[in-house]
């Protein structure tokens, strides 16, 4: 083992929890921050956040906690979304269509720089700024605009297919829409937005919210000392 | 504090990990899982997952662990995802015609029922199965088809206007995907669907999958977790 160090996919999953969180309080005027307090607001032991921070490299001060700035600094550092990753929509559906409108990428680091779709029908209409290319320019493309990553917005039976030509192309990284799990030969990475997911903690905090948990309230007395300090954002 | 227990809003975020790695090792074949291993699959210390599932009401059986199936049911029975939720799309452009057609939230415990616009030239029109009503009958129809989560996909300017008449209408909670901070007074519960922070943590994944993090290297041959223990307080 001598390089190639590694932030556990996990912590990685977190820095984006820590990042908005470090954001907020930025924005609120706080300039430094506690493992403690960082933990609390996120639901994680303080154990757990030093880890976390020390995987991205940052040990913070004894006494002082963490300087907010320096911290979203590196976090934006280590995701190179200080520096701009230029990516890529393949599938111009409902969903592609809306990715291309949407205007808050680039706020946090990424451009829109090509979209493909493989439906003749579609190819060389206009999506906002976007023409929408053919797939066989796909790998010409992604050399020549420097594309590294790219969202996946197809139909579910199309997204393998879209996945191997974009790894094929030399593609480093997917964000997968489609309902399908992905198979990509490392070191590309695929992730996905699992939006029954959302739906399903939204659920579960509704249920809290409306007190719709009823039989909570046995196990809710004996347990753990976390309960006391639980908050609500 | 006598009833109205709360599992913490981060615990409650963690539950749809919990659930799909859960799934994920039923599906294989598994039938126990110990915290250790649970954590070590998602990146939490053991004291973290026994929390979690403490907060849930699953304390697990000493030498034995968790057994993989009583603790999905529990997850899903906490989230009402068993018995069914019915939902409602506000806002159908891009995002909102995407939803509506997207085929896997009746399996994961959701159903839409409603779609609403306050565009005249959408209403009356139809998408897969549903017919886009008027924003005026919101609060009927909340309440005839027993709607009790919304899904924003509206433009950002009109989100907090769609949201105050959902709450006005009774809903229960918001699933926003437009970018807009949403107010709601409590108890209705809103979460945001924030694509932005997909990208980043794909992103960071990338940067470490291509080893294009040797700048960790040097912080990475010191540091464990045992020394950022030990120099944080």
């Amino acid at each position: 083992m001598t390089s190639n160090p590694r932030i556990p996919r996990p912590t990685a999953t977190r820095v984006s929890l820590y990042l908005r969180e470090l954001e907020r309080r930025l924005e609120q005027g706080e300039s430094t921050i506690r493992s403690r307090e960082l933990g609390h607001s996120l639901g994680l032991t303080d154990t757990q956040v030093r880890k976390d921070l020390g995987h991205i490299g940052h040990l913070g001060f004894p006494g002082v906690g963490y300087r907010i700035e320096d911290l979203i600094a590196r976090l934006r550092f280590l995701s190179g979304t200080d520096r701009g990753w230029r990516a890529a929509v393949v599938g111009v559906g409902n969903v592609g269509r809306a990715l291309l409108s949407y205007d808050r990428f680039e706020a946090e680091g990424f451009r829109i720089v090509a979209a493909f779709d493989d439906d003749p029908a579609k190819i060389g209409q206009r999506v906002g700024d976007h023409q929408i290319l053919p797939m066989d320019r796909l790998r010409e493309l992604v050399h020549e605009r420097g594309i590294r990553i790219a969202i996946v917005a197809t139909p579910p039976a199309a997204a393998q297919e879209a996945a191997d030509a974009l790894v094929d192309a030399g593609i480093s990284g997917i964000l997968n829409f489609a309902p399908w799990r992905l198979e990509v030969p490392p070191p590309v990475v695929a992730t996905e937005v699992d939006l029954g997911m959302s739906l399903l903690q939204l659920a579960l905090q509704v249920r809290m919210a409306t007190g719709d948990l009823p039989e909570l309230a046995e196990h809710g007395a004996k347990d753990s000392p976390m309960r006391a300090r639980s908050i609500r954002r």
